[in-house]
């Protein structure tokens, strides 16, 4: 175990903040969560108690302020992320952001510049990096044990829809959803995506569409290489988070399957059958929350580049934008139209 | 067992009219082979000698004016498709076609009002609506048990490109291989396709791009009602044919896996592993040709619409031509622009 | 194809008498069905006019001295074989009988004697040695894939019980079904079995117990180079007929499934599942009882020993009769005990 | 989060009392590990300071004296557990005690009679029992979703044989491995076992023989009820840690499959496969070893009876002993003839 441990500050109590909280308390003894704010004070103070944290605020700036804090956590809406960033970085602190960076490029330039300019670590919340299943694919694509990549498909399905409310400031299924697949197809390939096309639509829940967003999307993908690719989004799958990948290459292909809470297989008069696949993404995704966390630690402690980079976030965001804007067009854009 | 049997004329003793041969010889009582013809003398006497066909001619006309003769099974080049249909047609024969029935729709439009005219039953080629797998797939979505459609994914990947000098007559990859997976689509859903988006290249042999054609395609579908699909081809898998469909709809989902010739599972010091899937097309389809000939012989002996209509075989062709159209203009394309 | 067509009359119109003269007459062109017998007569005639079979006889005696009939199936009930035997190969006949020679090792004895004698070709009818899952393990045994055997554990399990008119005569479970997994190991392995303990009881259907017999074993194997093994007997799976090995080597293992009449995975609401295991053994095994009589046309029109002999038919008798022993009398037996 | 935490010392700091040391330490907020024993005391040192334990003792007497300790696991050398109950009862600390209790069934009722004298809490370490794949199973069985029982096979392989010197210390394969198994089968049916007949063999390392061991196993059990099982084990199994169980009732069956560490599967032009099963029982059982002392720790905390009773604890050393004598005189033995 290392006998250092990074002094980390939480911004934001809500749901992913918490998963933090608790992988930071329970098992990540490399790093000790010194601080924990929330603008709503109560939920902050809620953390607090529950993982014995010392400090409790509802000021972002007594964390960046804390000269005993060399980490950030940035867990708050979307839309503060940036200016915490640029906060974060010119106090000095290392910062691990949730995706998206932001919505508007400008602006994740302008807090990746500050990250620049400070020369502190910067990692972006792509835990899906660090999941078991693709992170083997990740090494069947790298290894050569798959050859050279022709195609990738992924399936990317919510269990159900979040609240119309969440959907409301979510940015919209491209930017809150797709923007993971986007991640991981590059991550997947290694290579870098020139044009998407989406088709999308109001499939699920028409209050879904009336809330401006749509809740079913293929979006298909051509890499620079000539790779190709497609994804499917749903926000709803009624057996759960299915959450797979497809790589061919030309040595042969590689494939993952769901997550099961467990592997017995019931036989009667009527079917073979399992029991669902692992239906919250906490519980799916529980291990890669702990390996990002470590994974950025560890690259603060050890002065090594983060795992995944704010140009991956960037990337991501701008690869929603496209998808969007080619729902909206009708179109295939070129991803550097939105650049 | 059927007392009739239906007299059957084969035109065509290239690969698949001799596949059509043996099934109707060995596994098919219910019709009898009586006449064999190729334009190749040769070729029509050595399938006549290894199933003892009485029958032996160079010219389709014998076929059509043999009064013994009930049904034609047109298995020649695809060019010559729409005269044998309108010949076989004038002269009162039931028709079984191979797929495509013919890369122009006015030749196609021109062969099946011949059909209509005579008032003759017409089946095309589409032998995997008669597979097990995709026959299951089809009784999840007629019987309501996965709901509403919102998604299909279909892979189809041959296990190797096909000679060059069979790629330059076959009318290119849509019209050769993405129109099985064309028709399975409408088949699986029982939807018709409103839009393609096409993203092709040569990734797999750059021989066959000097053939002016693709190689690995991926192919984007919107339905009218809404339902979006994408379609995965690949001139080669390593691993062998590669042909399955995923369905996702309101109440879940449907896919199927690849066939394999045995359920044997080793485990060893290095994988658990098992043999490749099947790798012959004809290993993999070997059911489905004998279930489709059954189809078209029944309908004919007891006078009910064929499975596969020409109706079908129309729609298939056109959308072939969109994705080619959508490839060579790189643009999504409707399907009602080619008809 | 063989130009020599073996001639071949079967005696026994029963089901599985029917099932080879389908598959002589559908499926088996290097054989030909001359002569069905039956001693109910008219079941001889309705097999012959399915299949046009020219000579139909309720006298085993006019099979015998038919001088134009080289080769005898014998599917007649298990007390008729022995004698039927020596009757075929007396008159010089090749013959294949199904499996149970007989009940009796010395009846057995004999009859193999009188095949010894006349020179003549004898195969028995353990079909499933040419099921491509058991082949496939075979190879596996043999090729050293999986390294020095250990262990092996057979499942084999019926659907339903048979009537009880067919237990009362069946010679009881041990020499109806567990003599197929008698045989299976022994041709798994390579290996003779020295000892075998038996636990049976009644747990399926009092009326089993009633006519004298068990429908639930386990049976233990120690195999005469130190390998153990195990045999799991059902007269009912509630899923279908369930036909599966495992054999653990030094260097790994290898495992069958069941076969399935589709390979469609069903996700809804409450499991991810397919559809049951075929259910009926002319299904499960239709390819292996084609193989078996393939195999047996072959050895005799090329003159090679048959690939099941008289002594693997006796092998598992005696093995069936030693588990039967060790049921009655509470103990381990070894297999010479009953020799 | 249970308020009040269970104070815990730990005797035995070994591989297991390790695993327990970690677990009580980073998994198990509702209890405090305060106190760490062994009677190598550099052992307990050692995981006192990496868990931040106060107190460190190489006298047991010290945690039995301690007022403040509630609870002792037990995780010494097996011939010293039933002298720690008996005197960590007699202080009135609740025991977890790892499994076997003892390998003489004398010296357990000593034990046990000494914790119902006490009436603490008793807990033996069958952790498998809290592993997600056996408790869907015991699930089916309970909710009477496969019907009445007929059959049980368990399959328990280790990836490869521990030191001989282990060996010698351990009471051979039965105390040591397939104690766990006969647990499992009494857990899984809620039968007793009335008869085993064992054939065992050393078929993995001849230094396994040498030391008075086998390293290979079949057992066949008879439970009171007619249930009807088997057990394979087996010291090696090139793929590494095989545990499964399949159990057959009336109106199906459940069985288990491995655990892996990772989805994916890779085909190539070789084979379809995954990587193998977990290999290291910390890993396969990592959360059954925090689930149990969960248990454990509830138990006391809610007044609770404990999950694996010490009744439970001396059946599966009975039945080892009865399996031993089995093999020692090859021929089955009743349970009761070693009670």
């Amino acid at each position: 175990m290392s006998q250092r441990r990074l002094r980390v500050g939480l911004i934001g109590c809500g749901r992913i903040g918490r998963v933090h909280a608790e992988n930071l308390s329970l098992r990540l003894p490399q790093a000790q969560l010194c601080a924990v704010c929330d603008t709503t004070r109560a939920s902050a103070e809620e953390v607090a108690g529950r993982w014995e944290i010392p400090q409790v605020t509802a000021e972002p700036e007594e964390i960046f302020s804390d000269a005993a804090i060399e980490a950030v956590l940035i867990c708050s809406p979307t839309d503060t992320h940036a200016d915490y960033i640029v906060a974060a970085a010119r106090a000095g602190k290392h910062v691990f952001c949730e995706k998206p960076i932001d919505h508007d490029l400008r602006r994740i330039d302008t807090a990746l510049e500050a990250v620049r300019n400070a020369g502190v670590k910067f990692q972006v919340g792509f835990n899906r990096r660090f999941d078991a299943n693709f992170a083997r694919v990740r090494r069947a694509v790298v290894s050569g044990e798959i050859g050279a990549l022709r195609q990738i498909h992924i399936t990317s399905r919510d269990p159900a829809p979040p609240p119309v409310s969440y959907i409301r400031s979510s940015g919209g299924l491209f930017l809150d959803m797709t923007i993971h697949d986007f991640d991981m197809a590059r991550f997947l390939t290694g290579e870098e995506i020139a044009e998407v096309y989406t088709q999308a639509g109001v499939l699920v829940d028409p209050a879904i569409g009336e809330a401006g967003d749509v809740d079913t999307a293929v979006t298909l993908l051509r890499f620079r290489n000539g790779t190709l690719g497609s994804i499917d989004n749903s926000r709803q799958a009624a057996y759960g988070y299915d959450q797979r990948v497809e790589v061919l290459g030309s040595k042969g292909s590689v494939a993952t399957a769901n997550r099961f809470p467990n592997d017995a297989v019931i036989s009667d008069g009527t079917s073979v059958r399992r029991d669902l696949p692992l239906r919250f993404f906490m519980d799916r995704y529980q291990e890669s929350f702990v390996a990002e966390l470590a994974a950025f630690v560890e690259s603060v402690l050890e002065d090594r580049p983060p795992a995944v980079s704010g140009e991956d976030g960037r990337a991501a965001v701008m690869l929603a934008l496209a998808a969007r804007k080619s729902h909206q067009e009708g179109r295939p854009v070129r991803v550097e139209e939105v650049g």
